[in-house]
């Protein structure tokens, strides 16, 4: 039944449903989500995934957001929701890992753009997309991701469903049938962090979603309860699960905005030794270091435990590299992820000094550090709530100028503004083809 | 290190090092294969695909076998895979009840057709591919399968990858990425039977292969050890397995030699079920049968529970209807599983009569049916090798005789004759289109 209650819970809650302040961290989310996936548009495995576009003789049907391209909806899907977790850099939902635009946005932007629907409605499929996933999360959260799944595309399938479900104006018997296409192809490994199969998980999580939609739309059956069911997501892809945490006080309090955005680029979980590695460099020099201690849930650790990484995108896997980084250049933004960087001879010397021990007296969203100094004296930094946590978040004016650095390179610092401003507005628009359009690659252009 | 192993032994193994044996059943799996997928091809859940193809505006690659039309070659994959399996009447590896050309022939035909292959390179990667699912499955059997995983998909996408890594000509390092790529989509719950999305695997399996491989080919990377990995493909979806068993006798015996063709419409593991009926027949009426108990291991009835089936599809997975329409018709091909047969007041009598018994002591392939009479009698009959297991196979009359079957309400007696002739002289075909060219669907043009 639960996945039928589920539905109909969607189906109960309308846009004049939501609070002032729903609606505005969903603007910030697309704001955030548009900053990370233009910001990484060129990047090589986008490329690749066009080569193959257009190997497949893709239409054109929606834009692949600042390359001035167009695919299918569902190659669109897949490369825009990749492009967006290239930098890790996305946004998080700090109680599950899981990075909840990823695989939503890129269906509300390719179905908006391609078919003539209000941007209420598609802050409604949104907020409701992302709403279910995490309450997926929640439900199989620790045990699903423990066991070694990236849960942002396995709950993702779900929630991209529901959005894709939403737009196309199911009705309830087809949402229940989206949900179970949708959930039987939840996928992804951890296994795959620290290559491009990674951000290539929330694109595939998208295209699935939209698939499943598409198929049930049309009259394609599934199971009624894919989510509750003996063989069903839960009992066979997790341990152990609570499934009351699905409809627990739905619409009294949103998961999504629990929804936190990164002020560094790189997994949630470095951020607390970030803060404290730039705290801690106001009190030696790199020589004067002996070495930094981080005590660390043994979470983080396993999730960034590469003491000897190669490339950037290694290095954002790499609680070493990060926290020289962080010490060295008091950031840990895109650039501090460079190949060059994590190859630096200094970057390497410093990582050496960088000591992480765990403990399971320490949560994942904390860090004790301490500075041990070559004179013998020590410093000490605790960081409770990390910049862009949920008690610290980052502003909207600290949202604006990431959005700017990320698109800099892409886009002119006209249409920036254009995006900025049109985004943190978008209930007014006529359609998400305002946002769209200013996105335009001039550079791309010239070239 | 065994991905790479596994991909060292695929590179090792020629088209020249195939004994005649695996050659000729290659082929009778690929008519086999042939006959399920044109046989179905114009089921409404193809219907349903094609319309979400052209919604795409998929371009024209490759046929959808039987259909007079063609798709992009990833929707093929996946409409001609899908089509391949809706029947319930594929291959079957009996010792994994895995269906293994589902995922591969589709992504071999739609290569083939696109690009100037070899037949014999077809074989070969058709052939590999079918073997490293096999041996996959293997390893993960039966714990990932009765975790509730369904393995034809899951270890599907490996195999597809690798058929579609073959024909893409890539180098060793590509091909370990194709195989994580396609490891981390691995998908599929045993909760869809009975629906649309069961059929749907295969053909998502072999377009997610297909995908990873197209991929690795530009130069897309992920994890080298997606297999053994402690977060990969085997410890996350198996609580055990047995990984020597992907490169064991590698060379020396072919898993995929074991794969079995089913003379009835319906789970293999319905087929001694289906023998014994028919035999039992022979000494009574549908009048005189006071019951028939058929005793089976607790996986028979575990997947074929259904006591009062609605629908055709729903018949198949109904030891209750299969046992009746057996006793009652002395088959159990497609169209005893037509809706009406599944409601028909005489079905529904009989298989209220049938009575399954579980018992560890029998194996999934065997079954023991004590057929009791109204008069106080009784008759036993103990199925050892049903018709269609490796030790009792369909001969090639049989294959072609299902061939014809299933193709009849498709294309032309002469096309038949034509596709059974070229496929079963495969290898010195100039090109798979000859095969293609002649599943023509004249009675598509007529109407």
């Amino acid at each position: 039944m639960l996945t039928k209650q589920l539905v109909d819970k969607i189906f109960e809650t309308s846009y004049g449903s939501f609070e002032e302040s729903t609606i505005l961290h969903a603007k910030k989310s697309l704001l955030n989500w548009l900053g990370v996936t233009v910001g990484a548009i060129e990047h090589k495995s986008i490329d690749m995934l066009l080569e193959v576009s257009d190997e497949l003789g893709s239409s054109e049907q929606a834009t692949i957001l600042g390359r001035n391209k167009k695919t299918d909806i569902s190659m669109a899907a897949l490369i825009n929701g990749t492009s967006s977790h290239i930098f890790d850099f996305d946004d998080t939902h700090l109680d599950t890992i899981h990075h909840p635009s990823g695989p939503i946005a890129p269906v509300v932007f390719a179905l908006g753009e391609t078919r003539n629907l209000s941007t209420k409605e598609l802050l409604r499929a949104f907020i409701l997309g992302c709403e279910v996933e995490l309450r997926i999360s929640n439900a199989v959260y620790p045990s699903h991701y423990q066991k070694g799944y990236h849960i942002t595309p396995t709950a993702g399938c779900f929630g991209a469903a529901v959005a894709a479900g939403i737009l196309l104006n199911l009705d309830k018997e087809k949402m229940v049938m989206a949900l179970g296409i949708a959930g039987t192809q939840a996928f992804g490994l951890r296994e795959m962090f620290g290559t491009m199969t990674k951000p290539f998980h929330p694109g595939k999580a998208a295209q699935n979603g939209l698939l499943a939609a598409l198929l049930a739309d049309k009259g394609f059956t599934s199971s009624k309860q894919v989510l509750e069911a003996k063989r069903g997501f839960a009992n066979v892809m997790s341990d152990s699960h609570d499934l009351t945490k699905v409809l627990d006080k739905w619409g009294e309090s949103y998961e999504f905005e629990k929804n936190a955005f990164k002020p560094y680029a790189c997994g949630i979980v470095l951020h607390p030794s970030i803060d404290a590695c730039i705290q801690l460099s106001e009190f030696a020099t790199p020589e004067e270091v002996e070495s930094i201690e981080l005590t660390v849930n043994p979470y983080v650790l396993e999730l960034t435990g590469k003491d000897q990484p190669l490339t950037g995108l290694e290095g954002k896997f790499s609680i070493y590299h990060t926290g020289a980084i962080a010490f060295l250049e008091k950031d840990a933004a895109e650039e501090q992820y460079s190949d060059e960087k994590v190859n630096a001879s200094n970057t390497v010397e410093m990582r050496k000094k960088i000591k992480p021990v765990v403990s399971e007296d320490i949560s994942e969203e904390k860090v004790k550090a301490v500075l041990k100094k070559t004179d013998g004296t020590t410093q000490v930094v605790v960081i409770e709530d990390a910049t862009g946590s949920i008690d610290n978040p980052m502003t909207q004016e600290m949202l604006n100028k990431k959005f700017t650095k990320l698109c800099k390179p892409i886009i002119s610092q006209d249409k920036i503004d254009e995006v900025i401003e049109k985004t943190m507005r978008f209930e007014e628009l006529d359609s998400v083809n305002e946002v769209i359009g200013s996105l335009y690659n001039e550079r791309i252009l010239m070239n």
